[in-house]
């Protein structure tokens, strides 16, 4: 039998070259945006905060604006962001950037109608796992990376001293997404690579989920075959448009992936590390730690591994299945190698090697859930053996 | 330069065996039920009307019943329907049934809120193709076929007089959608490989229309493959509840492909045969002109067409494009010996065949814009030599 499953995902997303235009003519769900945009200089440098605001203004939609998310986003801004919209009466949230601050504008949504303390609501560490008693704000999702499909998902990963833990349900799906690659062309080469990256393990990590289905299955193949193809030319090309296209098309069909099956513990991993070291983009947290734990599984999921070694285009032909396997973990490598990330590890971040079964720890108390979502149980001295090979 | 695209499915869809029960804890959207049948016995007969009035009698949920739906579906029973519901104050409609049922559970959710004549909101044939003023009644969508795909996009096809057409925008998708393969055992054989064909060809159109992008692609292919290896086992062993729950899964991802992408003139073709022959089942029109329908894109798609005949489980490896291409007519015809359908043509179901001219003028009158997401223009004498050999 195959597993009970609910599909669900009621976001719009208008997907192409200048699809934020879609805002001019979209019924948008409230009348008072509060914009919410990174602390880092991207959004005006780029124009594309010029441009959103332009567009509210021409439809009528005067705004607030809040500017201080964080890659790794903390809940302190959550709050601050929550209570500037109450303040000023805004009934929409609109978020403009990479992950950190759309996840940020869902958080925000939330506490702009909820009570209490964001972590009032969050599920794991010291979060109190509340039911959220009002609707949160609507919101929209416009992407400036392809990294986190959150325009697609309903999860927001927020940091609240050392415990960096995701949350979300049917209320915090936005309600409009864009996804422009004209907006994504000015992604420096590195953080491509690793937003790029994160898109893949989502893609890979719903596959191998216990909770995978037909509907996930599809498309974590289908994201997987375009990540392998085009994100070394994104990486390599910035300005190659078709390349940003296939790679934030991947990064969305990895959203519904996140949303209709799940990530399993490599996410929860990456995110105690960046949750310690706030410094270690998330995505290079991923890559750093990818080989070691895509190896831990072999022998148990060999048809799986298998399957993406071919979406990522290994001729597994007139191999073993244990063969065909282990060519997923050498395609993985070879990728890095092609988005120049193949010599990334934690250590250059600060991490301190010591650490290691500390952070397995705090992945266990954070985010111990996706670990049950693994086909094969991780032990504490396996998780810990796969964050030191990381270093 | 990748097709703009909007991805809105906003459905949510429980998909299991049993998964009818999860009205029981689902919020459900309104007070009272306009439960849809069809006018044959398998609702009654096969216990799956009592289930269900028995889950709203637990939920408290009152209904009126109506039970007139004609498997090629008619105007005037959703003009009836519709006004049953306003007259006895139903603010929701159930329908329970295949596509049939859906569909015109659907019109009858559009005419239960809306003034005049259904086919005042028609596009093609004699429709006025008025907008929808008001927003329809939510409709629940229990499928006990695994056919049209209806559970996941907003179609609802239905004939009046000779001319039958589709319709559907972004207030026509369900609120829930039920897949229960469940439901779906005591489908004859018959039935079940012309539901199966249709769901083969919501997918094979939507992966060869212009307008297909990387996510209805994704979906296509799996749906293809799941139906190549799947749909034989369900029609030559109709208790095998793998098989049904493969095909229904197989289905809804067909729908999704209906909604992301969209048919292409094969049903214009087909809804044309059905609209003036009532008694030729959609499934079986389809089967019927299929083989030529696809030879006609032979030299013109064969990139496409080859990776459908991977799908359908064709290694191609060796062959050249044309040859790849060609294979997937030759899959397509095994597919239907496997089913038991590769005898099927029109005239067994008294289409006379002097006719062909007549049903292919049909299709461009009413469903004339499926020709234009053909990637080869089909002449008004290559459609009707399509329709000529499936006689």
């Amino acid at each position: 039998m195959l597993n009970e499953f609910t599909a669900f995902m009621p976001a719009k997303i208008h997907f192409g070259a200048g699809a934020i235009n879609k805002l001019k003519t979209e019924k948008l769900p409230g009348k008072k945006a509060l914009v919410v945009i990174s602390a880092g200089t991207s959004m005006r440098k780029f124009g594309y905060l010029d441009k959103l605001t332009g567009i509210l203004g021409e439809v009528g939609i005067p705004y607030e604006l809040y500017d201080k998310i964080l890659p790794n986003p903390i809940k302190e801004h959550v709050m601050e962001g929550a209570a500037l919209a109450k303040k000023t009466g805004c009934d929409m949230v609109v978020a403009l950037g990479g992950g950190s601050t759309i996840d940020s504008g869902k958080a925000i949504a939330v506490m702009a109608t909820n009570p209490g303390d964001y972590w009032d609501y969050i599920s794991g560490g010291t979060g109190k796992g509340e039911p959220v008693p009002n609707k949160p704000l609507p919101v929209i999702a416009i992407t400036t990376t392809a990294g986190t499909g959150t325009e697609a998902d309903p999860w927001t990963v927020i940091t609240n001293g050392e415990e960096k833990i995701g949350f979300g349900y049917e209320g915090t799906f936005p309600t409009i997404s864009i996804v422009d690659p004209e907006l994504m062309t000015s992604v420096p080469k590195n953080m491509t690579a690793y937003q790029g990256f994160d898109a893949l393990f989502h893609s890979t990590e719903g596959f191998i989920a216990s909770i995978a289905n037909p509907l996930s299955e599809a498309m974590s193949i289908k994201a997987i075959e375009l990540i392998g193809k085009w994100l070394p030319v994104a990486v390599n090309e910035p300005d190659n448009i078709e390349a940003r296209e296939y790679v934030a098309y991947a990064n969305t069909i990895a959203g519904f992936v996140e949303t209709y099956s799940c990530c399993t513990s490599e996410h929860s991993i990456a995110h105690a590390i960046s949750g310690i070291y706030p410094k270690v983009p998330h995505g290079a947290a991923l890559i750093s730690i990818s080989v070691s734990y895509y190896e831990a599984f072999l022998g148990h999921i060999d048809d799986l591994l298998a399957k993406m070694a071919q979406a990522l285009g290994v001729n597994i032909s007139g191999m073993s299945e244990s063969e065909a396997a282990k060519s997923f973990i050498d395609a993985l490598k070879e990728l890095k190698v092609k988005c120049g990330v193949d010599k990334l590890c934690l250590t250059d971040f600060g991490v301190d090697p010591n650490k290691a079964e500390y952070i397995a720890q705090n992945a266990y108390d954070t985010m111990g859930g996706l670990f049950d979502l693994d086909r094969k149980q991780l032990s504490m001295e396996e998780t810990t053996d796969i964050i030191k090979k990381a270093m």
